[in-house]
């Protein structure tokens, strides 16, 4: 396309996205317009694109991180002959794919869920890490950025984490159109306060008219042949540009035009523009490591080994076992275990230093290309990633995330580093499994079976020793639990996760002393819970007595509920779980102070089967 | 004192690190130790503070981002006569007030918990601002910081939010040691790439050794002098400094000493000198804002509000009535509704652009100096916060946090804007209060009550309008509910909240036509529970239906098993939520989609009621 074409197809693009949000009464068609320059230079002339073969190992990357402009993105796969013309007039409607922010769940071109700002090129980076390190198939990752979210830390993060890869494969375009959500940007139209920035963080700047298609042609391809750091174009443009009602104007986000029809006058009427975007260059498979043979670590019940440090076993075997196992940190692998992988599999480990939320942002990138993430931290500072998490699970990317030092069991450090509302988050998350085991075995089983999954996998862990318990033969299904004593004489059931199975055998030893015999289960699956063990259980024994090293909302308590909710009677149900504040103490100690030990467990029992009320 | 004292008082800060952590077993002696210097000069020569008034509205805020060089702070409070020597040998132990990081729920002199890194310099950033534009009696705000946090994008919200406002009252100190937690940061002793950072965002930067104590003298001084931009002083320091077998050495990370005896002589042994901090200057009291008389606004019973706008009219009249209000928004006003807050009193609004975590931080600071902030964007998007909220639950800050646009029943702008997991995510949150009001006199109603409570407290607020149910004069305190429909022949109870209450009510409409009665329970208070009323409905009817606008696990479902957790019979218990992945639709069609609409409820009644087994 020469220049006068391509203005012709931003045009087109301008008018289709007034059209889409005309249909919807709804959307943001004046952040579409903006940068429908941007968007046409890049269909046309740089992008490498097979839309009939997304799957193209060779194909560039785009990632819309500006999320609400997605009638751009739509008027593009139009332009680019992806879809009809008939199905922009499905935007933001019941059942269209053409969704009010663009997920992958529906259009096979999104590579990641948008429309949570500042996510996009975080995802971006990961993609681009992986194209790097992993894959080398040379394709290149184009994010289209806001400049409004470029108040989000998380794009510092990343823009700290490309530049110290040396990722020259990642372009990040930013419309700087000045305008936010309800008025100016702080830096509005200075375009050197954001080069200033990307600049100290070590990347190549383009400061360009983002509406002069020749301008743009020159900065991609500037940026396409700039070698040894990643660019950012940053494009001045005009917020409805092109219709001079809404044009620069405040107070128009997210808003259809007022008059759509003379608005798509003044743009030059309809267009059927059709682009015919580059072909990638041909590529080969990818993960390029080969698969080895699988040889899980096993431990000798009655060892005490942590769960961490279990995981941390296992993840390296199971990277032996595939190549498509990839391990990200977050500056803490000697914490979580991770560095085991990093020692054994240096070209398929990714430091992610302290920047959480690039950490999962990294691993959903490395999904989106078909690799297989573990990303691992304390349970804690996942909570940092919640967002990201969240995104992911929209995206349905496949995720492994870990999290260490669960709970008041990891003693001194006190509540700062103490994972306490992590199976609260990880549950909540629409198809999120989650598992939290309680012994070395265990863990390794969970390790691999998790690779598997879909969605977002969350595997709870650890830091200090807990006795072996179940031989390496034992197997461990997903939504499955583990009845680890049982009589027909049992009055109540215990069910525990993770460290506080080991006090409530010692609880149920105790107790049967004293001639009360009563249940445990191993719930070390706690989402999806195993629905018929507890319910046969509470029919069997009439109480069930949780117990967690969690806060007592969103945890075990309320999961164990989840085989109940059809109807049935539900059982007596007690919670034991952490209700106060705890400070710093050995981790005996903090078991005991919150209530959650063996000595409590116990004495819980006694009160239930004597039939008193507890709390 | 002078340089030889300081450089005497650093040494001593070093020992008493070191036997605190000795004592303990554990702990952080030599990220301790590389900030010594800077701390003993900030100690003896800059920080105004008064230790018997910690309230002293004069007084300097030092912060300590780097929350595990604790045993530094500690030594520092003996140093400052404010703790017995004899104190330090609890370091760490059940019961102590040295916890293994720093929290002001035992300490007076610590502004906000630390040990969740890049959180010390975004709260400092909001009492800086507290400082700056609300009490101007001209204190100094000092946040020491480590150089591995400086990766977490947090920081770099807090880098931009204080240049932007010009706050030359904050300085930032860096111990750049070089080492992490598990090796070499990115940047190692390079200054001048975190100068580079710092000033592209507008800071004053000043790059020294942080061992000689004149050089720091001097940085603090020109920090100090510094007008109209915040200053960070980048100090070279050495990790485990003064003692050669851990000086600058990795793998020594979070570790006692091998031989505390050895060390503390190789440092010249214990000290005892006291110094004799700086007094504050006088200063006025805080909340220069007189109270006004409270006028909430008002709604009429069938008129159709959104309670989003209800939040923003009574956010804007308790303005009006209380000084102490401030509130605070992530650009996005115009839909959270805090614009008119900010209209009536621009004063006390704080524009935080998009940048969720310095949104909370600055509400956690702005809560430190005895403000009420009250702070807002979509539910979806605080769960970017939600690590920053989790430390202000440790601190027990007292903050209001507001999250609009709850749920599928925002419609067209598809999942990414819905929260669907924030009730989960504040109900795990440590001694927090959760609201979710359904129509607009409850929500100005709750909007004042929850000014005075302890802790986190969360109001949910929903984007379309719902119809006015309650007369102004009804009152709705905090653990309460309401019962809206009732009789003594009812055969279910449904449970509710925020926009399924009207859909409850279609529903027991529908069905008393068909002569099936159901109860209908408005559970505004979604923690704590209203345990009389529910388990009074539970007795009465046998069977809870509860109904939400939420994904199933954490919220609304799991807080009504709150009632029933102490070992008493459980109702039969039936939930209705969001269980598949929306899309965009209209409200009513997501409503319907999702299964959580008059409709869906109508019918769960009916096979209740029948004695049916449903899902």
């Amino acid at each position: 396309m020469n220049s006068a074409e391509l203005v012709e197809l931003g045009q087109q693009l301008r008018v289709d996205s007034v059209r889409a949000a005309a249909a919807a009464g709804s959307g943001h068609p004046t952040s579409s317009m903006s940068a429908a320059d941007l968007m046409a230079v890049l269909l046309a002339r740089h992008l490498r694109y097979d839309f009939e073969r997304p799957d193209h190992p060779g194909n560039d990357r785009f990632v819309l991180s500006k999320g609400h402009a997605s009638p751009l993105l739509y008027a593009a796969y139009k332009a680019a002959g992806a879809i009809e013309d008939g199905e922009l007039a499905t935007f933001r409607k019941l059942g269209s794919r053409l969704e009010g922010h663009p997920t992958p769940r529906r259009l096979p071109w999104v590579e990641t869920a948008t429309g949570s700002l500042g996510q996009g090129l975080p995802v971006g980076v990961g993609i681009a890490l992986a194209g790097k390190r992993l894959e080398r198939t040379g394709y290149r990752v184009w994010v289209l950025c806001g400049d409004s979210e470029l108040a989000e830390g998380s794009v510092w993060e990343a823009a700290e984490h490309a530049a110290y890869e040396h990722l020259d494969n990642l372009t990040a375009i930013v419309d700087v159109n000045r305008l936010g959500q309800r008025g100016p940007t702080r830096h509005g139209h200075d375009l050197d306060a954001y080069a200033r920035r990307f600049q100290a963080f070590g990347w190549h700047t383009i400061e360009t008219d983002g509406h002069d298609v020749d301008a743009i042609d020159r900065a991609f391809g500037e940026a396409t042949s700039t070698t040894g750091q990643p660019t950012v174009i940053l494009a001045r443009t005009l917020k409805g540009k092109g219709v001079a009602s809404v044009e620069d104007r405040e107070g128009l986000h997210g808003k259809p035009l007022p008059d759509a029809e003379e608005a798509i006058a003044e743009l030059g009427g309809p267009r059927d523009l059709v682009v015919r975007v580059q072909e990638p260059p041909a590529a080969r498979l990818l993960h390029a490591v080969p698969d080895g043979s699988r040889e899980l670590p096993t431990y000798d019940k009655g060892d005490k080994v942590a769960t961490r440090n279990a995981f941390g076993a296992a993840l390296a075997a199971l990277g032996t076992a595939r190549g498509d196992v990839v391990a990200l940190d977050g500056e803490v692998g000697d914490s979580t275990r991770t560095e085991q992988f990093a020692k054994e599999h240096p070209d398929r480990f990714f430091e992610c230093y302290i920047a959480e939320q690039q950490l999962v942002a990294s691993a959903v990138g490395m999904a989106v290309r078909g690799h297989v993430p573990y990303a691992a931290t304390f349970a804690a500072f996942l909570t940092r990633a919640h967002d990201f998490a969240r995104m992911a699970s929209i995206s349905g990317a496949g995720i492994n995330l870990v999290g260490s030092h669960a709970g008041v069991a990891i003693g001194q450090d006190g509540p700062s580093q103490m994972g306490l509302e992590d199976l609260a988050m990880f549950r909540a998350l629409y198809g999120s499994t989650v598992l939290y085991p309680c012994d070395a075995n265990q863990t390794a089983q969970l390790v691999a079976a998790m690779a598997d999954l879909d969605g977002i996998r969350y595997l709870r862990t650890s830091r200090g020793e807990t006795p072996v318990i179940y031989g390496p033969e034992e197997r461990f299904p997903v939504g499955g639990s583990k009845v680890l004593r049982s009589s027909g004489e049992d009055r109540l059931t215990v069910v525990a996760a993770g460290v506080t199975v080991p006090e409530a055998l010692a609880a149920a030893d105790a107790l049967q002393e004293e001639g009360i015999r009563i249940r445990v289960v191993d719930l070390y699956s706690v989402k999806p819970v195993d629905r018929e063990t507890l319910r046969l259980a509470a029919e069997e024994t009439g109480c069930l007595l949780t117990v967690e090293d969690h806060h007592e909302e969103g945890g075990l308590g309320d999961a164990v509920l989840d085989a109940f909710t059809d109807g049935r009677p539900v059982p007596r149900l007690v919670r034991l779980a952490v209700r106060t504040m705890p400070g710093s103490a050995a981790p005996d100690e903090q078991l005991n102070a919150a209530g959650i030990d063996a000595t409590a467990i116990a004495a819980a029992g006694r009160l239930l089967v004597g039939e008193a009320v507890v709390r």
